[in-house]
């Protein structure tokens, strides 16, 4: 990253990103900070201070050059970058994700999967092929991806970690809705579909 | 919602909630705040003034009661409320989401799926069936479920929020990397799990 972001302002400018990649599907040219705001719920000055933050300066009343900042804001959050990963876990949320096109033009790209279940392995998801856990280590050695998507069942993912992370994975991206205890150097990111939901109740309060 | 969190401090709620649903599993009686604290990565301090916003009391040397704190939190963030939803969408992700068995636990129950895909109507995931798209209003006007979860294609996602929010749908939780457009009283959640990705890279300097 070239730029010295809050954890905050990476999140509103991918954001941001969504938003720009819409609008250049539409052919749209121009974009405002109020129109952005108006889309995200966010403040309109806190949009203009991200904005500047990453040196995109709009011009008065015809607003920001989407192309311009999409590419800016890509830049600044290496999108560019290929990142290649694993997914841990050939059941329907490892086979959702694995199918999902879009990850590549992020930059994320899955380049296979693992499972234990000897009628998944050797099957394939698009291009990607299923293999079996045991194959990893190898498997890691040989192509240096230290990435991780772990998709497993909630009660074997701390296992499962342990597994990936003797055989030479350093970051878990965890879909399994448990804290998992790793090592130091080991990076995990809690996606927890549930407490995401949760939040859009306490905050929307659902009841 | 009986306290006035912020949006934040709820996330971070539902975080030492996965911990302590772990732990109660596993019969652990007490938690410090620096077990949380070194689990989340989140400064001690920040734990404590949490804790104590939603008046839990921590014993010297002891800790928390790990049963009596998910129990406060389960309250505060209205755990134990059920919340009826829709899946929009039986593809994978919507397959995977309809079947993740934990979502009941934290009072979200999924009672129904939509698709337009005449291969899929009438299909069962579990025990919740698959519904032809064009029914949903009816179903809506019959159960009063108005929580959506859109799990399309990104192409067809607003072109089916539309149609859903038209049918009755007022809240959205939103798993196509596309920000939609919904009129006044529409609540969307925008789940983007590309953009997930993208903060967890950004955040660990993943190249």
């Amino acid at each position: 990253m070239k730029n010295n972001l809050s954890q905050r302002a990476i999140v509103r400018l991918t954001q941001y990103h969504t938003i720009l990649r819409d609008y250049t599907k539409k052919n749209i040219k121009n974009i405002t900070s109020s129109q952005i705001s108006s889309l995200l719920e966010i403040d309109e000055t806190q949009v203009r201070k991200d904005l500047k933050s990453i040196n995109c300066k709009g011009k008065c009343k015809v607003g920001y050059d989407v192309v311009e900042l999409k590419d800016i804001i890509e830049d600044v959050l290496d999108y560019k970058v290929i990142k290649k990963a694993l997914v841990i876990g050939a059941g329907n949320l490892g086979t959702a994700l694995s199918g999902y096109s879009k990850f590549s033009d992020y930059g994320l790209k899955i380049c296979a999967l693992f499972d234990i279940d000897s009628n998944k392995i050797g099957e394939k998801i698009g291009e990607i092929e299923v293999y079996n856990l045991n194959t990893i280590e190898k498997y890691i050695k040989n192509t240096g991806v230290n990435i991780a998507i772990l998709t497993t069942p909630n009660k074997v993912a701390q296992e499962v970690a342990d597994y990936i992370i003797k055989s030479g994975i350093k970051y878990i991206w965890n879909f399994a809705p448990t804290i998992l205890s790793v090592p130091a150097g080991i990076h995990v990111w809690h996606e927890n579909l549930i407490g995401s939901f949760l939040q859009f109740c306490a905050i929307e309060n659902i009841l």
